[in-house]
C-alpha cells in the first residue's frame, strides 16, 4: 500500500521540477485544453457519474450527499468557466517582490515560487478535482488528489480525462495524480509522506480535520471549520442588524463562512430580539437560546454548552444575550474556530476595539460573514478557507500556492 | 506531566492575548526593561552559569558544547546589545499590507498579526533564551522555551530575571515561560499541544528536526540543516570561485550556512581543482573527493555515497567532479538540503538558468553562502533559517513571527 503511495508522490516530485519552471503561457494553454477535454468528453463522464449517483442512492447515502456528487452539463459548464476564469488570473511565479542592494553590492531578492507536490483530501464534490488541479498548475505544482470514496468513479473518470488532455502540452500528466485506493491506510500514507509532499490541505469537516492533524508528518494547512459569531451591539443600527443576521444565517446555510452563534447586547436585546426571531422563524430558522433570550423569544429551545460550541451548517442557530462588549469578546474568543467574527455597531471606537482584539481570519463590521470568501474578497478562486495562521490564513488563493526564495546576485563577495 | 505543560501553554495563550493588543511603545519599553534587568543581574547570571560550566565539565561534556554553554561579561553584553538591536527595528504588527474597496462598498484590508504562543525547543545555546524572548515579546507574541539540559540552570536564572524585568511594564510575565522538565515526554507534550501552540521552532541539528516532525501536532516551521553547495562552473573566474569556496567552507564551519560539497566541471577540474584543494589544505580541511577528484587531488580520502548526504558542520569538504551543469543541478536536487546554493560562473544564460532551477532558500551567484543570515541580508535578528516552504523560508525575521488578518469595513452590505 504505502508503496503504491510512495510511487505517487515520487511521480509527482519529478512532474513538479518541470512545472516549477513553465512559463504562464504553457501552463494556461495546459488548462484550456483541460477545459476543451471536460466538454469534449462530457458524455463520458455524466455516464460514469450516473453510474456512481444510481449506486449511491441504492447504497441509501443521504440526499444532500448524492446532490453534491451529482453533475450535469451545467455543473460541466460551470467547471470549464472556473478553468477559463483560472486562466484569466495574474500568475504569481516568477514575480520578484522586492529586491535591494547591500553595502557590500549584493543584490538580494524575493521572488515568488511555486511549493512544488500539493495534496488535497476532500469529500464527495467532484468539482473540487477540477478546481484543485487548475490551481495548482497555474502556479507550478503538481498535485495529489484524494477524493471521498462516493465519488470515486467520478473523479476517476475526470483525472483520466485531465491527463488525456495535457498529453501533448508542456505540463507532464504525472502532474496531476488521483490516489484512487479507498483504503485509510492510503490516506494516510498520504499525510506521512514527507519526502514527496510539500503541504497537504484538507477540506472537509471537522473530522477529517482531526484525523489530519492527528496523523500528517507533512506541513498542513487547516481550512474550513466555521463557528462564525455576530456580535449585535447596543449602538447597533437594528434594521441593518436584522438584515445582516438574517443574511448570514439564511442565505446558504451549508458553508462555513454561514452564521453559528447570535450575541446581543442586553440593552437592545428586548428592541431586537422578539423581530429578529421571528423574521429567522419565518425562514425556517431553529433558534437555541440562552435563559435571557429565552424570555424575549418563548418558543424556542433552550441552549446546551454544546450549542456554543457546534458548526450547524444548518438552519440552527444558537442565541446568547451578554451584558457588554467583553463578554461578546470572551465568548467569541472561547468558542470561535477563527474563521470569520462580526460586530454590528454604529459606534467608533467600539468597531475599532473589535477589528482589532478579535483573532480571526476575517473580521467584520456591519456586514454579512457570507463574504469571506475569494471571489467576494476580489482574490479570485480560492482552494478553501484557511483557519489556521500559518502561511495563509482566510480564502487561499492563488498566492497560497506558493513561496518565495532569495536569490543573490554577486561579483566575489566573501563573508569577513 | 501533561497538565503542567498544559497549564503553562494555558498562561501563554492568556498572555498572548493581552501582548497581541500592545503598541509598539509599551513592548519596546519591556525590551529596555529586559536589557537593564540583565545588566543589572549580571553577578546573579554569571555565578549559576559558572557552577553549571563545572558541572558539564565534571560530567565530561564536549569542549565545543562547554564553550557554548559559558557566559561572560562580554556575551551577556552582547545579549543586552541584541535586545537593543531589537527594540531598534520596525514592529510589523498592525501594519496593513494592503486594502481595497470592492464594487459593492466593503472594505477589505489586510493587517499584520501576531502568531500567538511560539514555541522554541533549541540546544544547548543561553543566549538563544534572550533573543528569542525579544523577538518574540517585538512581535506581540508569548513564548514558550525549552532549552538544552546542559543549560538548564542559566536559561532558568535567565528567565527569572526576564520574567522579574517585566514586574511593572505592560507585558504580561507569562508571556515568557520556559519548560523546565527535563524529561523527553514534557518536551513531546510541547509539541502535541495543539490548542495553546501556535507555532514551533526547533533550532538544531537533524535529530532534532526529526524528533520534532515525527511528533508535533502543532504546526512546525523547520530549520537549520544546510547541506550547501558551490557549484564552479566552466565559465567561472577562478580567482573569484577559489576566494569564495575558502571563505564558504573555512571561514565559519560549524554553522548551517557553511559550504559542504563543492561540484566542479570537469573542463576546469584540472585548472582549478589542485590549487583549491591545496588552499583548503592549508586551512585545515579534510577532502573527500568522487573518482575524478582522487586524480587531481591524491592526496585525498575518496567520498562514500553518505558524504554526499552530511552536513559536517566541520572542517571536511566533499568534492565531486561533475561532466556539466545538468549533472550539478541534479546533484543539488537529490543531496541539498534547500538551504543555500550556489554557482560560480561568468556567463549570463547559466546564472539564470541556476536561479531559476535551483529549490532552496537562498540562490546565490557568485558569492558566498555563508550570507545567508539575517543581519547579512539586511532583514535583522532573525530566529532561525527555514528551510521549509510553509510561511517562512529562509531567514526569519520578525515578519516570520506574524500572520495577517482581514479586516472588512461595511455599512450593511448582505450577500444576494
Amino acid at each position: 500500500m504505502s508503496n503504491n503511495v510512495s510511487a505517487l508522490g515520487q511521480k509527482a516530485k519529478k512532474a513538479a521540477a518541470t512545472l516549477a519552471n513553465l512559463d504562464s503561457t504553457a501552463k494556461n494553454e495546459a488548462l484550456l485544453k483541460i477545459a476543451a477535454g471536460l466538454l469534449a468528453n462530457q458524455d463520458r463522464i455524466l455516464a460514469v457519474n450516473q453510474n456512481e449517483v444510481a449506486k449511491a442512492k441504492a447504497d441509501g447515502l443521504r440526499d444532500s450527499l448524492t446532490e453534491r456528487l451529482m453533475l450535469n452539463p451545467d455543473r460541466i459548464a460551470s467547471m470549464v468557466e472556473g478553468l477559463h476564469a483560472i486562466v484569466r488570473l495574474e500568475d504569481p511565479v516568477g514575480s520578484v517582490e522586492k529586491m535591494w542592494r547591500r553595502p557590500n553590492g549584493l543584490e538580494i531578492g524575493r521572488v515568488r515560487v511555486p511549493l512544488g507536490v500539493v495534496a488535497i483530501i476532500y469529500e464527495a464534490r467532484p468539482n473540487v478535482t477540477v478546481d484543485a488541479t487548475a490551481l495548482c498548475l497555474k502556479t507550478g505544482n503538481a498535485v495529489i488528489l484524494r477524493g471521498g470514496s462516493e465519488a470515486l468513479q467520478t473523479n476517476q473518470v475526470l483525472v483520466e480525462v485531465i491527463r488525456e488532455s495535457l498529453r501533448g502540452t508542456a505540463v507532464p500528466e504525472d502532474g496531476v495524480q488521483l490516489l484512487a485506493s479507498p483504503e485509510r491506510e492510503a490516506a494516510v500514507a498520504l499525510m506521512r509522506m514527507h519526502e514527496y509532499v510539500d503541504v497537504l490541505v484538507p477540506r472537509g469537516g471537522a473530522g477529517l480535520i482531526k484525523t489530519v492533524i492527528n496523523n500528517a508528518l507533512v506541513p498542513v494547512i487547516e481550512t474550513g471549520v466555521g463557528i462564525c459569531h455576530t456580535y449585535v451591539d447596543a449602538s447597533a443600527n437594528l434594521e441593518q442588524a436584522l438584515k445582516i443576521v438574517v443574511n448570514a444565517k439564511t442565505q446558504r446555510p451549508s458553508v462555513c463562512n454561514a452564521l453559528e452563534t447570535l450575541l446581543v447586547h442586553q440593552a437592545i436585546a428586548a428592541g431586537f430580539l422578539p423581530r429578529c426571531g421571528e423574521e429567522l422563524r419565518r425562514a425556517g430558522t431553529e433558534i437555541r437560546g440562552c435563559p435571557q433570550t429565552l424570555t424575549y423569544l418563548p418558543w424556542v429551545t433552550a441552549a446546551t454548552e454544546e450549542d456554543w460550541a457546534t458548526e450547524y451548517l444548518d438552519l440552527i442557530l444558537a442565541v446568547k444575550v451578554v451584558p457588554d462588549f467583553a463578554a461578546a469578546i470572551d465568548h467569541i474568543a472561547r468558542y470561535g474556530s477563527g474563521h470569520s467574527e462580526c460586530i454590528i455597531t454604529s459606534d467608533y471606537a467600539t468597531a475599532r476595539q473589535f477589528l482589532q482584539i478579535v483573532d480571526a481570519a476575517a473580521v467584520y463590521v456591519n456586514a454579512s460573514t457570507r463574504f469571506t470568501d475569494g471571489y467576494e474578497f476580489g482574490l479570485g478562486a480560492e482552494l478553501g478557507i484557511s483557519t489556521q495562521k500559518l502561511h495563509a490564513r482566510g480564502p487561499m488563493g492563488l498566492d497560497a500556492l506558493t513561496t518565495t526564495k532569495y536569490i543573490i546576485h554577486g561579483d566575489g563577495q566573501i563573508r569577513k
